[in-house]
C-alpha cells in the first residue's frame, strides 16, 4: 500500500471535491482518495503503483486537469 | 406567471448552480429556474408570488445565501 500525491486545477467548491474523490477511487486498486481544496493537492493511496495517465483520466473524467 | 429575480453568493461552479437550481425548482408553484454563475443571479418563474424567506430557505438549503 502506497501513497502518490498529484495536484488538479480547477477545483472551486466542495461539489469539485467529491467529483474528483468519486472518481479517482474508481480506479482499480485504490482504496483512498483525499482532496485537498485549496492547494489542490490529491493523495492516492493504492495496494499498486498508479500510472499518471490513468489518475489523469478520471481527473478529466470529473471536468478538471491534472498538473504535470 | 411572473419571474422574479433574486442573486446568491457563494457560488463558485455548476455544481453550485445545479444545487440552487434543484433546491428552488422544488418551490410549490415555480415553473423555472435561470442561475447566472457569474453574477449570481437567479430568475424564478411561478405561477404565484414567492416569498423572500421561501427563496432564502431553498437557497440556503442548498448551501448559499441570498443577498437582500
Amino acid at each position: 500500500m502506497s501513497a502518490q500525491t498529484f495536484t488538479v486545477t480547477g477545483m472551486t467548491c466542495g461539489h469539485c471535491v467529491s467529483s474528483v474523490t468519486e472518481e479517482v477511487s474508481d480506479l482499480p486498486g485504490v482504496t483512498d482518495v483525499a482532496v485537498e481544496l485549496e492547494s489542490g493537492r490529491v493523495t492516492v493511496t493504492a495496494d499498486r503503483e498508479l500510472a499518471t495517465d490513468e489518475v489523469r483520466a478520471a481527473v478529466e473524467e470529473a471536468g478538471y486537469a491534472l498538473v504535470g
